[in-house]
């Protein structure tokens, strides 16, 4: 299946929750410490009571990356657990000049063999093409972020005063011969996500920040349902994944997306 | 010693150029393929061969990343081949919301023990403040970098006519608490160097962009010494690892890096 397929067979059928796999050692159930690869068990239990209810799975390299060669072998552990038919977000945040991106689309691509990504769009179009040149993944964008900072220059208005954000809204166009581009906008932006759900026309989009940094899940697909796009997924990690510190904590993030979910449903116009 | 005094040590002295560890297995002396770790064994002449001679080193991730958990293996390996008063660049372009910076920097400082690294600004201050709390590190913020599609968003104007690169430039100033900001700029773009050498004022500079993506030495060291700036670091990647496929490729590296210094050197006005 190609990633495009995925995100569809999960987004036609609203399922727009992306589970956001920031595992953090210090915040899972003490319980599991005592297991051979605490954040390996913990994302295990974490899969299995999503993947009837999720739309895609996003996997947050930094939080891999930074326990070394361990932490990639659990990423890699990780990946495995995920059934064939979702989305797997390599959430890497890469972006260089060709010959280097080049590299980071094999290592993203075929050695940690993922299906999707998401990239830096500050050194433009040569930069991102090595990814774009896998026609079957999904490369996302960042367009506008979550993150408070995101003034500092994704908000900066251009000399015919458009923003930042919404000129490189305009140049994924331009790069999605192969229909494989996405982008991603904060969901902590919502007045922003407004005005730029027109310029986004059929590019997928993922949305992070419900939750922990403050986005709303009700006011994202209200947006979107008005406008009839389906092809979002928003991201949720700390909201999911840290409920309950007992045994329960599967089921309680099973609960919560479930629950999600039916927002989501509850939500839509017909 | 910290990642600025071993800048400084090399650069007052007028070595200011970077080798660029973009060691690629397809185009390595074939006689090195029979080694256990061919891009070790490379590397580890490389560096032997350019030691006395170079101000920094820097290792591109993507690289070494490509070739997943036994690319990684080989990196840390290699930077311990490196003398310890040399400075070592992570060339890994990183930058995302705070939580996930930490763990970037993390990985990068912590767990690969680098002095240092490069960072895309797109998310602005808050994606970049992680890696700067590392006082005794040094950050290098891209600003305008050497590949073509540099033109798509850096060189954007923005309301009051500045180049984006020139506002990020502005901002690296503001972040620069704990003077550890530097910056990025593409010697593929004398003009706005020139235009932009006075904004720099004392941050270090890292030039990619000399050699095979078409930038000159001779002019990058002449607008510095105009300005009597010396902490920049001219980075050389293809034009020194792949002059000779002998076993005298080593000696083929020394002698260019030298000839390099030797330009450099002839070119100061005192």
């Amino acid at each position: 299946m190609t990633a495009q397929e995925k995100l569809t067979l999960k987004t036609d059928n609203h399922k727009h929750i992306c589970v956001g796999l920031d595992t953090d050692i210090n915040k899972i159930p003490e319980f599991l410490l005592k297991e051979e690869n605490p954040v390996l068990a913990f994302n295990k239990i974490i899969i299995e009571s999503t993947k009837e209810h999720c739309g895609a799975y996003k996997i947050n390299f930094a939080f891999y990356e930074k326990d070394g060669i361990d932490g990639l072998k659990t990423l890699i552990e990780t990946k495995k657990l995920i059934p064939e038919d979702i989305l797997v977000i390599a959430d890497a945040k890469r972006g260089d000049i060709g010959n280097t991106s080049k590299m980071y689309a094999q290592a993203v691509f075929d050695k940690f063999e993922m299906d999707s990504i998401t990239l830096h769009p500050y050194m433009g179009g040569d930069s991102v093409q090595p990814f774009l040149d896998y026609e079957d993944r999904i490369s996302f964008i960042l367009a506008l972020t979550s993150n408070k900072s995101a003034e500092d220059f994704e908000k900066c208005e251009l000399l015919n005063g458009q923003p930042l954000y919404q000129k490189v809204i305009e140049k994924i166009h331009d790069w999605n011969k192969y229909q494989n581009c996405g982008l991603v906008f904060g969901a902590t932006n919502p007045q922003e996500l407004i005005s730029s759900v027109s310029l986004m026309d059929d590019l997928p989009v993922l949305l992070p920040g419900v939750g922990a940094q403050g986005g709303s899940l009700e006011e994202v697909v209200k947006i979107f349902d008005a406008t009839g796009k389906t092809n979002y997924l928003v991201n949720v990690s700390r909201g999911l994944l840290y409920l309950d510190s007992t045994p329960a904590f599967g089921r309680a993030a099973e609960e919560s997306i479930v629950k999600m979910n039916k927002t989501v449903n509850s939500m839509l116009l017909i």
